[in-house]
């Protein structure tokens, strides 16, 4: 039902939004009132609020107090929206994209405390494994370590990796699998293989702001699909879609998606592997949250469901063992793996060959499942105690629901409240968070902030998360008594 | 003195080419003896003899026993540089790529005598004191390089590196410098900023065959401008190759090129970034070879006569410390510089900081410089014993010419002779070299092989020789008595 409306204010707002580029309102002209509208379009008040606010946002239209909306002297989307679709299609702008550059460099100052960035602790990592299995290289495997490794990857590190994918992936073999410079270097392989400039991917809204970006390096078009927490994305709308635009790739996070935390059901993921291969799509999954699961086993992939080698499983070490090392692989068949191996080749010819070793020492120690029972427990208590102070302290009106694996929480605050405002105001008082509007290039998200629950909650987490809450309510007040600029 | 006389032949040599090109000479035509030209032109005889020689290597003249040099019938540069004819573009072939895999994975096997990879034997690298460096990294080190790095890599290795940089660029500076998964992600962020899809990049004939893969992945079209060793890319044939294509970057290797080893003088540089800037080409020079110089100091880089800011610098530290750390950087300015670094996270987030620890930390003692000098002088000396070998062994009519720097050595055979027959038969018996043809789309390079002699001189490397010049030899004889099929 809320998605329902939810287009129905997007198509009104790119709509007015075509109205003001193609000069029908001008630079500084007031727009029709909220009841007019809704008079001529016969449109729900709501609805017609909503696209205004969505204008608002994106800065084509401003508010005057007492007197309605007016178009903005310059507005800076205005070559940006595109009308009469169902789901809007950008191609990548550059405004969120330098803001994501911004806000990932500020997120991450070690000064901050560390809500914003998806990360992990050191604390929870097992650096003093690491640090022996460093020390105890001989000087003969050092002379193989500093030498050309291979292109794909050590064969004993996809090896171990092959191994722990049986469960999901039956014919799971290091065959198909290259080893990458982390998860990013493995989407990044999968895009430039199965698409070509101004293929259009599909997206979930909301996604890793990391995966925009590339899209744009890589001049993809995209198309959001919304993606609805425990229920993953929505089928129908990518089906729906798929009726308007030729979608080359989907490139999604179906376990403990970034920045929800839900899980896709086994069935959805099976819908979604028969609709994709139905519609020629090529399924780009990102699995580096999986295996840190709070129930009682790793959640299938959708190569799982996968008969036809459409979908690449791409992950990584970086959110269970180290993020610094850089290391990951992609998983894929046939024609697609013969060309993400030459590809691989190419843009950075082979992976550090003493990363993977010291990955591969761990795997073949019983040390890295150890590590992972606890790492879940924390990380699960992590996130609870996190969103124990948010629901007792944030604002009446803020919503969270626990994640299902993975360490960040996605929180939605309250009316009135603007989570890019919130961020820079924490950043002020020295405490990262990700503002929910670096989620999607479509603006739905900025009543929403990610979390980071990598780190132990102690009471610097806490008072960081007080203070939160008292930034957010103090949006409220000041909104409610017109004290806000 | 020697170098001057160096410049004097290569200069005549050039000369001479082009008037070949000019159609002054014609294919068959006999060239003037080498007394009439000493009078001619007031130069010495050895200068004229060996511009000669040089021709032959070139493979634009042959001598005739007991008459001169002529004009080769179908000389290689012909068909590429009359005036009146666009040089061949390639949408870079498959199946030339696919050999490149194939010699690619053979030429790696470890039971190989290496001399296909061009590669240094772990016995010069300073395994130990890497060993040393990794053994000492504290706790809290650790901690900080298991996490996430800084994506244009850590600032005191950028520090080191453009400290290194600044007898080459005045202005060289840490924050223009991007740390990259070695040389070869290097080249791919700077291509991949510069052009689009479907553009046109200049390559030397020869080159390292990496690139000719690069740019067919990239879906880059192929302008192939001639290299002659000891003055580089032909300017002449570039600027002409200008009139006939939209060159957008010219990607070369100008000191101590791969595969020929020679160096492009300062005034060829300059004369390049001249015309580069004119035709609004970017130049993307490839310098991992320069540290391994055999003359008395490391040579300039185009970027050193470059004002514009059109010049990419990429290398690595792959040719002189460990290339199984992939650790590589490229420099660049202004927008370009902000487009490679937002490529960077978007490709591949960081570079291991684990690896960036490592080698800064020897850049930071004086250890590389020592290790540098004592590297130089070895493969210096390993590349002269493979040259007096295959001098000695090697059927008549083979050309060798020294390199001015690095370690891989460009020898032509006889005529007669099939450098791709030789890589197959020699690896038959377990010895790697690089064919020729793998080293430009234009096949010209059919009778040429390359040299690895990045290791020590020893009995195994000797009879390798021999046997390669048996193998050789023997194809003579077949093709003479007619037993070849």
């Amino acid at each position: 039902m809320a998605l329902k409306k939810q287009f129905l204010y997007q198509k009104l707002a790119a709509r007015i939004a075509d109205q003001i580029q193609e000069g029908i309102y001008e630079p500084g002209q007031k727009l029709p009132s909220i009841s007019k509208l809704t008079q001529t379009l016969n449109k729900s008040v709501s609805t017609v609020y909503r696209a205004y606010v969505e204008l608002e946002f994106l800065g084509l239209v401003e508010a005057r107090p007492k007197s309605g909306y007016y178009v903005k002297a310059s507005s800076p989307r205005e070559k940006k929206c595109k009308p009469n679709a169902p789901l809007p299609i950008f191609s990548a702008g550059k405004d969120l994209s330098d803001y994501a550059d911004e806000i990932r460099l500020a997120i991450k100052q070690p000064s901050f405390v560390p809500l914003g960035q998806a990360i992990l602790s050191p604390e929870l990592l097992p650096q003093k494994h690491i640090s022996k299995i460093i020390k105890a290289i001989s000087p003969k495997q050092m002379q193989s370590l500093i030498s050309y490794g291979e292109p794909q990857g050590e064969l004993k590190l996809r090896r171990q990796i092959a191994r722990r994918m049986m469960g999901q992936i039956n014919s799971a073999s290091p065959d198909s699998i290259v080893i990458t410079n982390g998860c990013m270097e493995a989407v990044a392989l999968s895009l430039m293989t199965v698409t070509e400039p101004g293929d259009t991917v599909a997206l979930e809204s909301p996604t890793y702001f990391g995966y925009m970006q590339i899209l744009k390096e890589l001049k993809l078009s995209i198309v959001e699909i919304p993606t609805l927490s425990g229920h993953g994305i929505d089928l129908d709308a990518l089906s729906q879609a798929t009726n308007h635009h030729k979608i080359r790739a989907c490139l999604l996070i179906p376990n403990f998606q970034n920045p929800q935390g839900g899980l896709m059901p086994d069935a959805n993921k099976r819908r979604l592997v028969r609709l994709a291969s139905d519609k020629g799509i090529f399924l780009i999954e990102d699995d580096v949250y999986s295996e840190l699961h709070y129930g009682s086993s790793r959640p299938s992939l959708l190569k799982t469901f996968d008969r036809q080698g459409i979908t690449i499983t791409c992950s990584s070490f970086s959110k269970t063992l180290c993020p610094g090392f850089r290391l990951g692989w992609v998983m894929a068949e046939g024609k697609t793996l013969e060309q993400i191996k030459k590809l691989k080749f190419s843009i950075s010819m082979a992976t550090s060959s003493l990363n993977q070793h010291i990955i591969c020492q761990l795997l073949e120690s019983n040390r890295y499942d150890r590590h992972l029972r606890s790492l879940r427990a924390r990380v699960k208590n992590q996130v609870r105690a996190v969103a124990g102070v948010v629901k007792k302290i944030f604002p009446n009106g803020t919503r969270v629901r626990l994640p299902q694996g993975g360490f960040v929480l996605w929180v939605k605050l309250p009316e009135d409240t603007d989570s890019l405002r919130l961020y820079q105001e924490a950043l002020n008082e020295g405490i990262a968070i990700l503002p929910g509007f670096l989620c999607a290039y479509s603006q739905n998200w900025k009543r929403y902030i990610r979390i980071n629950c990598g780190f132990p909650f102690d009471n610097t987490v806490q008072n960081a998360l007080v203070r939160l809450g008292q930034l957010a309510k103090a949006q409220i007040v000041s909104s409610k008594t017109g004290t806000d600029k």
